[in-house]
């Protein structure tokens, strides 16, 4: 990192593209607009095998799940289950049916996720020019329902950055940029079209369940795409709708050039509306492309409903 | 309702086909292995338009969401927004980001959601004959994690059987059986076919948004199928992997002839392994396959990834 | 009630005393002041045979808890149970110690609770005159925290309005004022001294206990105190520190004779920092004190400490 | 720590008194039995000065709550304030009042509590005699609800074996015993009468405001009391009825003899039914103490009455 003092994002992202009021002025979904009919029919045509995966880091591993640090994970709570009655503690209904419920409490983004696009923001507004101060007790512009209502569905491709730098998982605070992604998939084979949700694979949530908990926090820096104006140009130019990946950010935690924490929140989420999926599990789904060579599929994902939220679960499908 | 006794389960379900077993003694996603690549395949050329469509009830209505008698709905809570820095809450991370952050606590069946095969059951055991106990603290066997991990990706078709009634949504506790939903079909020109995940509207939940709440729940009792024997055969011989239905218990609450409450829970879920998506919101779907005549779809949805749960929200996503 | 409209807060107190600033501007715990070591001394005073009682109204009544409508009770969730053990979900710590563990969800004022100075206010200030906008996300000003932190203790009685009237509780909307109040403490021998804590009992939550909970919550409106400028004038000119009451409000929930929705809450504890501790259960003390003649007793209550909350459980002590 | 073998409690604590059976079968407050109207009564004896102190740990520190490892601090939310007129999510009320409300979800162990005397066990056992599966799923017997209805009242006093030993707190893993206790009690000219309830300062709660939350949690070991046979029977013979500590287990963690996890937990709370009141904040107390050498008091607490709860929070009163 360099000695300059840290810039702030308004000047870091000056002159880069926005997307604001391309689709009107009350528009909450940016760049899911290029997720039209022909997009998910193109992503309906890539289906070959008849091969499902889902991509959510499951919740309740017994040592934790990994979170952003000052987030918890999910907790459930068990509230009937046969001890209820074991213990009088339930009636028996008509017939004798017996059950067991369970809640959950947790932050919204304590698992594999979609940000709303109002989640991050600078110089007091939010995506499509809206003011921050709509976000105080709920998201009144913007929340991830717009995103829920309308389901994210379409042709993507995963590159496979990991694999492509021969390791199973990239270090702490490891980077790549535009040039790496572009090789990567060149060299997997995957040509990256217009308006693909691009699937990125780092490896770095799969090396949670091979750490000491303590260890994968201390000096919390994740590996991931890094911010530089081509990589932004690229997004706008390729109308790249969603982005996808297996970090909890998404990009690096903080971009070594210029000290700016989560640059590409800004630039790609704020500013040009791509729809972040975050912290998926992407291990089974990368093994099986490089067993049966087939990178494009169809992508099929739509976050829990919640109003307001700033972001919310979900436990996307992949169709090859 | 006959003035004789009430039979347990056990009688009333005596003779009646069984899946346990059928694919080994540690399957814990049932009659969803009819969801084989070539259900997959048949449910992606089913797809003609390109067109999207997200079934979840929506979390957060002002009013408050529709849940079962006994359940709470959920609850987000903010925890970060812009006041968190009109308040000196938060410190702000180099280059200047703001962010929204907010968590969530409800049943994980509180909204729209997958049951557990092992979710509900009688006589001490449950799904493929594991005993009930394994339900304490936690589903260890036959919980919703299964579901989730392969999803549940195939061909769908839709019957309406309110629009069949002509009216907007059947009335508390009016019932349909086998030979009402075959008619429907017809009427509608929806053929089911084998393996066909089945959609049936009643236009239940949404009254609730026409309602008082006390109004709704006074004297609760939920519209929809009930309990026959040929029922129960036909999905057997059917081999329907899924049942979706817009009311919370996707049968009515008690069968009027037995007296039984929830008999088809037990018949479908734990006896077939069925798999139950409850509480979706149909209408936009049903008004659109109504005017286009196509009501037959790929349906794919992953329920959230938890473990051990007895059942958890989902999502589901549609396309025509 | 009138057919008058319903006059704003600060018409129908105008003219009415505050203690604003007479404990300086940043004086956050109001009329509890007046507890000094003289009180606490003379509660200690009033002490005479030892006997104990408290009076939270318990949480986790198997059919619910009585809360004020649109909040809901307090859950409590098991973690950690013997069944931890049987499940191998636990390992067992050297020597083989098992425990128990659980946690609590709900409102910090679903049970037995002191109000925060700042919990409720009109006109956009909050008691001491700050502005109403320093609550957002927190009571930056006049939470309950300093009253946690000081502690409710002096000399407290009881005036028993329900048996005054001879009914075991009062009616849903009944309302006494000043007068009664002041003929109920001499019929029962009670002498209300300068300072002292007051307590009074309507018996309406111990008919929760005999109420189908969808009665109890039908036209919904509690009985008690009703407002007067003369009870206004008697707390300030009396110095009451602190009003204790077996309902959820204090007061009846809307004034007849006003059409005002709590105005005691903003006479009492917004304009002179009357602290209010709601929802005890008063049966057992009332019964004693009818008994034996003992009116007036040590009360020693702090709430929880809890940072910026509005409110938070308190179970009270009373030493006899 | 010797290389022997650790013992199971069963063998570290035969032929050491216990109390079950002595107060009948169904007792569930154990030696809070001791606490009658006599002690009662000493306690309002002790009371000389008019001086109130609280002992929570507040729940709400920026930086976290300490709790024991496992567990998690406890969590305030706003769901209503100022904000939510400001963006029309609230309906005000007749007279046009305003509040704020707020929620908590937590561990009832996550700030100063008081444990159930059915908190912790061995052999299959609880207090008293009765089955360890009556914890499944809620404390059927011995839960804190008994422990809250009766309260806990009585003269108290304060040994501070950090200042005994000229420091400001223990140091991680520091241990003392019967002889420290009794020699650091003469040295502050304390009299431990039988039936006192015993309160005894280490400092180490008071430790996490100056230390880095993870190094205080980094081999985690409390400093405390320490079991010998000695202790035990002296707790025993002394009747003491409690005990109340500030640190999170009320001994140390690990029993340096015998290398047993808790050991006085099981001698003391699950054999002799002392109630344990642990994390308290005894530095104020403890100043004042030290400056006005009165350093016997009133003891009042009473944690929340919640149904089968393990423990629950408290914010115990004291009076000098």
């Amino acid at each position: 990192m360099t000695d300059s003092p840290v810039p702030p994002l308004r000047e870091l992202l000056a002159g880069l593209p926005s997307n604001w009021g391309k689709w009107g002025d009350n528009d909450e979904v940016g760049s899911l607009n290029y997720l039209d009919a022909t997009q998910v029919l193109a992503g309906v045509g890539s289906v070959r095998q008849g091969k499902v995966f889902t991509l959510q880091t499951p919740v309740g591993h017994p040592h934790g799940d990994p979170v952003w640090p000052g987030r918890r994970g999910m907790e459930r709570y068990m509230v009937v289950d046969e001890a209820s009655w074991l213990n009088d503690d339930q009636e028996t209904p008509p017939g004798g049916m017996h059950w067991a419920d369970d809640m959950i409490s947790g932050y919204l983004q304590g698992t594999t996720q979609f940000d709303a696009l109002g989640h991050v923001w600078y110089d007091g507004q939010i995506y499509n020019g809206k003011p921050a101060v709509s976000t105080v007790g709920g998201l009144r512009f913007a929340s991830v329902a717009p995103i829920a209502k309308r389901g994210v569905v379409g042709r993507a491709v995963i590159v496979d950055v990991a694999r492509h730098r021969g390791r199973p998982y990239l270090e702490r605070g490891e980077t790549f940029g535009l040039v790496d992604v572009l090789e990567a998939a060149e060299a997997q084979g995957v040509e990256i079209r217009p308006r693909d949700i691009l699937v990125v694979r780092t490896g770095w949530l799969e090396s949670w369940y091979n750490t000491e908990a303590a260890d994968f926090y201390r000096d919390f820096r994740e590996p991931g795409l890094t911010f530089s104006t081509e990589l932004v140009e690229w997004f706008h130019r390729m109308e790249i709708p969603c982005l996808v990946t297996d970090t909890m950010g998404n990009e690096t935690t903080i971009d070594p050039k210029s000290g700016v924490q989560l640059p590409l929140h800004n630039a790609l989420m704020r500013n040009l509306g791509v729809a972040f999926c975050e912290a998926c599990d992407l291990s089974e789904l990368a093994a099986d492309c490089d067993a049966d060579g087939q990178r494009e599929f169809l992508f099929a994902a739509a976050p829990l409903h919640i109003r307001e939220a700033a972001g919310s679960p979900v436990n996307p499908v992949v169709v090859k």
